[in-house]
């Protein structure tokens, strides 16, 4: 990407990155109360913007159907009143949650009489790539405020309208606050090159989160000169074990499937033990069948229903879509095993009842997020308990799964003498 | 590197790579009883093996003589019996310290009727690249076995002989314990295009920890295709402060520098506000003088006390030498200016007895160590209770500052459920 930039956008996303590594500073030593002011600020001027905003978004919306956007694009990209009213709860819930910054823990005294422990820090300066759903920019402008991050946002150019308009309302909570402008910097610049500039500044970005497309993903993990906190793909295993609770099992990998079919955390493979496959796998059948969910199988579970046979292909596939592609296991190793081949990582869960099964599985499967009796649907900052997310990631340093305030931020050590000296 | 790398050596790193990818499921779920057996039998090899490790130290050593190396280089190469104890004693101490891997965090209730909590897992696989000291082969490899996860050492060409003596120890250790021999490998090749090939293979090779030289490390984090975990400076500040007590002060400032002029957590800049400066520099002056510590100051400093003027290059410059510039600042935000701007976010300490300045220096240095009233070559593992490090991390995802078992682990979610469906 950086080999093409037009030397204009790398000058204007430089003073973008200039501005924001100096704001970082300010924002990182601002108080909880200062920084929940702001986004209660935001909130209020955000509430009393309502008809800018729905102007702004009619000009995005306009714009998208002239372009022939496809309907799901023109659909996430509307701010519909209840996505505004999501996007005010989503400020005030931030600003109750727990301020993270200066937290110290473990302080403990060594033998020469120093005392070592670890405080809780901002990163610096976030950088978010994003695409058309406008109500991003809020979260992500609230998550990076309050965990003491300046942040530079770029949306999607098809949203360029009403990303601007929210960004007058983060700019009147910050100025109330009295924190600067430069704390949360909206890019405004459809062109593209503003994507490899904003990657390509170590300098004054710390961390990139992008969001969005796996090709868009893809690209910019490959040419980053920035860490990444990324996730690719969800594909999320369910296993039924023998010793699964049938009608429980069935929910679980009905609701795992079906909530919703195109979030990340949804299940892409059943994974039944061969002793259970006779007695669930039919039962299932008849339930997916209700949903319309089509079945890829293997040559079991082929025997058992009616499925199109499942080719290699099928197990490295995040199908986004009511499609699930289904194994017959000889038992809990062989599920470990093709989850931590086949998987990404992200999220993998074993119904059971058999106790050492289940601290084997959570052990042992090697993704961000293991459950036991749940559904990989849960795969949520917000059901986490997080208050929201800034997003998944898979990667195995830092933060790991959904990542919120706590995954903003690192810990460095702090010591404290009276004069102690080494040797 | 990796251009003009042989094609046979990039197939003997991804035997090794893949061996290593094996064997870390199985050290990842091997109990901390099977790890600390390992390690102390470890230890029992190496007591036996004085004569063999001897007989093969030689052998590195005359052929360093014989094309030589420089008399430091050859002193770090040398295995005495002194430094074997030191193994052995490092061998117990990590055997000793409490097992980081599966330990739950948090675990609590969500409104859904989850369970979610952080469980503290190995990151998989560590490939450690260093240079001539033999025994950082035992110490590299006793943390990674101690943290479950399998690791590739490649020490320097000069020490193979001494590595390859450790790795049988190392070996008859893992032997002992029923252990796979490929969660320890030492690359058994002088060919420099193993480290090229080291840095390529993400599919098996989870973190990167060089050590060594500066310009190695640049290349290395310029070129790996895998995260890596490194410090490259340590311009490390002490700041006395207008409140600090003159003789604290004075002793700190002496063994922040001269502890030992090499390591990375010496200081190189001390900053003085200029409100004590002239009773503290005098003092100094002397202090240094007698240990031959070349001066080079700011203007205000030179006015003081006989110093080379500093230059603007001064300010960044690691010397690990003798040799310390000194500045006079007016005051707190100056010297957290002065740190944040020049420092390497290594270690910085405070000397002061005001409540109010330590905690801001605390919060706003943004370094991996912050310190106050306490010298900076306090900067390691061993003196921070981590029983021993792995290296000094001054990113700011992942570990910051000395990295010991925790540093060489991450955390997934796990989410416990009884049934409970999203929706």
């Amino acid at each position: 990407m950086a080999q093409t930039m037009p030397e204009s956008i790398l000058d204007y996303m430089t003073r973008l990155g200039r501005a924001a590594r100096e704001a970082s500073r300010v924002i990182a030593r601002a108080s909880s109360a200062q920084k929940n002011s702001a986004l209660l600020a935001a909130a209020s001027a955000l509430d009393e913007s309502r008809a800018a905003l729905a102007a702004a978004n009619e000009q995005d919306l306009a714009a998208g159907r002239a372009t022939g956007l496809e309907p799901a694009l023109l659909d996430r990209l509307a701010l519909t009143p209840a996505r505004i009213d999501g996007m005010l709860e989503g400020l005030r819930q931030v600003a109750a949650l727990p301020d993270p910054v200066g937290a110290i823990r473990d302080m403990r005294y060594q033998p020469s009489g120093i005392q070592v422990g670890k405080m809780r820090v901002p990163l610096g300066v976030i950088g978010i790539i994003y695409e058309s759903r406008p109500n991003v920019t809020m979260d992500a402008a609230s998550l990076c405020l309050k965990s003491g991050n300046a942040c530079i946002l770029r949306g999607g150019s098809e949203a360029i309208h009403s990303n601007r308009a929210i960004a007058v309302c983060i700019q009147r909570g910050l100025a109330a606050a009295g924190l600067p402008a430069a704390v949360v910097q909206v890019v405004d610049t459809t062109d593209r090159a503003a994507v490899g500039a904003l990657i390509s500044l170590p300098e004054f970005v710390d961390v990139i989160v992008p969001r969005g497309g796996k090709g868009l993903i893809e690209r910019i993990s490959r040419d980053s000169k920035v860490p990444v906190l990324k996730h690719l793909d969800g594909i999320c295993h369910v296993y039924v074990d023998a010793l699964a609770e049938q009608p429980k099992a069935q929910q679980i990998a009905l609701n795992a499937k079906c909530y919703r079919y195109g979030i990340c955390g949804a299940m892409e493979t059943l994974l039944v033990d061969q002793a259970v496959a006779a007695a669930f796998l039919p039962a299932m059948a008849l339930l997916y069948a209700e949903k319309g969910v089509e079945l890829r199988g293997c040559e079991r579970t082929c025997a058992l229903i009616n499925a199109t046979p499942a080719s290699e292909e099928d197990w490295h596939t995040e199908y986004l879509a009511p499609i699930l592609s289904i194994r017959v296991v000889d038992g809990l190793d062989q599920a470990i095993e093709h989850i931590n081949h086949y998987g990404s990582h992200h999220t993998d869960s074993i119904v059971t009842e058999h106790q050492g099964h289940a601290r084997r599985f959570l052990a042992e499967v090697d993704s961000s997020s293991v459950m036991l009796n749940a559904p990989t649907c849960f795969a949520d900052g917000f059901e986490y308990g997080l208050g929201a997310e800034i997003g998944i990631s898979t990667g195995k340093l830092h933060a790991r799964g959904p990542v919120g305030l706590e995954g903003l931020t690192g810990e460095k050590y702090v010591v404290i003498g009276d004069g102690q000296l080494r040797g």
